[in-house]
């Protein structure tokens, strides 16, 4: 199906909000067949929502809307859509209700009963969510109207709207069969070139997604009919993974630190995390999980030399003569914090992140990473460019990478 | 002057790169007091191109069009443009010559020569750079060919289509004073119902923008002149900043951490935290801050209630009376880490982040957060609303403002 994507907000207007919500709904339409004809980005102005509304609607198959569905004055998305396509405004009782609910029942809604009104006509997405959404029906071509909030944007457009697209239409239904690849560690141009031959196979397309500091790979498989979309996928699924071999850490909705909690549930082992340049967050990655709590204990932020004495027990001797920043600090963060508390597996972080610190022996970038793991304990040298957050990510997503390698070479046979 | 942009490309409709530069191009002609009526993006296909221009010139003062003048096949710009305003493509001897010259002087410049050909009348932007981007004054309206590579797109945006905007018409220039404040703790309705009638003064405008936790507000002024708009603003910032009150941590891209970084660094205190249901979370917002060294000392990560016995010298009893997450046990990192490290300030958290763990008596968004401060330590007892992340961001961003609001008070006239 074709369509056409519209951001209203004169936060993206004037350029003060990034707009990363259309580039998202683009990649993920696209990745499920359709294909996007224009995308607009409007301000909070209704004449100029209804026009943009109703030229889409001559042209596209179906339209997805995000923004301006909110309580204060300047979210005028649901008025310009009962004026555009003469839809009067309806109370939703239900809604209601439930903005009632969440302010405790007794007061009245105030501005947000504005919420509980929407176009006549309007189905609301998802009832359990404590989110706006809705689709609308209109000369047969459906609108989405999702929140301007990227998180609630995201989640609405991938569970609703490209199930409820992909169910629109069946008579010229492509078959498809999606897989994304979670990598860590290869350049994007790297990858690139390892599935270049596999891009060229018709009906095959793969997308290259970086994210963070990780690059995703999406494979997607479209036949006319279903048997031939599955034998295709398993085979372009084959060939895509030996190509990439342990650089993809998962797939789906997988994370680095999800894929190292399985691992370390899966061989009952507990791990700690000794932090310094990183300051919180490989804990944060690791707690980000849900259950984390069975397979990680926590440990320490030595962000200061004295704590990484006192804490860590680490020799002021070694601080003194290597320096914070070295493979023998690294080592005995990791060492100390396990003898401290006994876990299985420790892995410890010390590094310059920047933008000050750096020195010509040691520039900004200079990160050891240790991990203490079967009563050994090793770090590695590693050497990241950019600027602080990202130097602080690759040095997290490494230190996860690291732990995920130690498991998984435990697992291979002998 | 109001105006449109335009972005041209096939990676951006399918969303595989992100869209940067429409969004650049808007907070730069933004800030010199121009107005974006809308900004659209499209792929590669002449027919849309010119009916995207053709559109645009109808209706605004200014157009800037980025993208598809390169040489490969699917840029189509130039030929989209011949074509839709009849402005039959035209060699410019100097640039062919300029493009062979790059060459070594001798090939034929091949499928580069393409990128002479111009539509009738463009003016080249910039003679002296190896770049495309022209300015073509069709019907009395200027527009802008600019490259899609965002670093040269930005370059000639910022040297060439701004000063030759503003030389356009000095007539009917508005002159705006905005400044964004940040707020936390205080809900988007509220701020709205507060703002209310400030929003209601002429040429004065209030945005809304839920950010994670936070509401950014932000407050612009247009005027017709320079001193009015200052005047105006003066007033408008007064009463905003009234409105709100201590709500507001900071203006422009100050963080809550960052706030909480430089009262620590004027009182001269050293902070440390002691994290469990955010595991690392608060540390890590801290550190982001470039020379957080200077105040933040680190801290615990106590995740299990194993460390904190062992990390933190929590009483096991307290633990096993109260439960981990407590008053007392929240009191009990605090003042025990504390006496530990010598920090002037730490502060602890402790709750059910979820999704499970949760009881009747402590259901999902309990939360206890506990401050050692000026020798003595309390705590509080919070209720935090959705699902695990939100929980712990907004249990993060709350014991970041609760460590603003004790330094604030230290500050406070008795």
């Amino acid at each position: 199906m074709i369509g056409e994507i519209i951001a209203i907000g004169d936060e993206l207007t004037s350029g003060r909000i990034a707009n990363t919500t259309s580039g998202f709904a683009a990649r993920h339409l696209f990745a499920a067949g359709h294909e996007i004809y224009a995308m607009h980005t409007i301000g909070d102005t209704p004449a100029l929502i209804g026009e943009a509304l109703k030229r889409a609607i001559r042209r596209v198959d179906f339209v997805v809307v995000t923004g301006g569905l909110g309580s204060t004055t300047d979210d005028l998305t649901n008025e310009a859509v009962a004026e555009a396509l003469e839809r009067p405004p309806t109370l939703y009782p239900d809604i209601l209700e439930k903005i009632r609910q969440h302010l405790g029942g007794t007061q009245p809604a105030g501005n947000l009963e504005k919420m509980a009104w929407l176009p006549e006509g309007a189905e609301i997405l998802n009832h359990k969510a404590k989110m706006a959404g809705y689709m609308l029906v209109h000369e047969s071509v459906p609108i989405f109207f999702l929140p301007g909030v990227p998180s609630q944007m995201k989640e609405l457009l991938v569970e609703q709207v490209l199930p409820r697209l992909s169910g629109w239409s069946t008579d010229n239904r492509n078959y498809i069969q999606q897989r994304i690849y979670r990598t860590f560690g290869l350049p994007e141009t790297i990858i690139n070139g390892r599935l270049i031959e596999l891009e060229k196979q018709e009906n095959v397309h793969i997308g290259y997604y970086p994210v963070d500091c990780e690059v995703h790979v999406s494979l997607t498989v479209l036949e006319k009919d279903d048997l031939s979309a599955e034998k295709k996928f398993i085979k372009a699924d084959q060939s895509l993974t030996q190509a990439l071999g342990d650089a993809i850490y998962g797939t789906g909705h997988k994370t680095l630190a999800s894929v190292v909690g399985d691992l370390l549930r899966k061989n009952k082992k507990q791990l700690s995390v000794a932090e310094s340049c990183t300051g919180g967050l490989i804990g944060e990655k690791l707690t980000a999980v849900v259950g984390s709590s069975a397979w990680f204990a926590g440990g320490v932020i030595a962000y200061s030399n004295h704590l990484k004495e006192i804490l860590l027990d680490v020799d002021q001797d070694l601080l003194k003569n290597y320096g914070a920043v070295s493979e023998q600090v690294a080592r005995a963060m990791a060492a100390r914090l396990t003898d401290r508390i006994q876990t299985d597996m420790t892995v410890s972080v010390t590094g310059i992140a920047g933008p000050g610190g750096g020195s010509k022996e040691k520039p900004v970038g200079t990160v050891y990473i240790g991990l203490f793991h079967n009563n050994k304990v090793k770090a590695s040298l590693h050497h990241f460019e950019g600027n602080r957050a990202r130097v602080r990510e690759m040095t997290a997503n490494t230190a996860l990478d690291t732990i995920r390698r130690a498991l998984l070479a435990d697992d291979a046979p002998a």
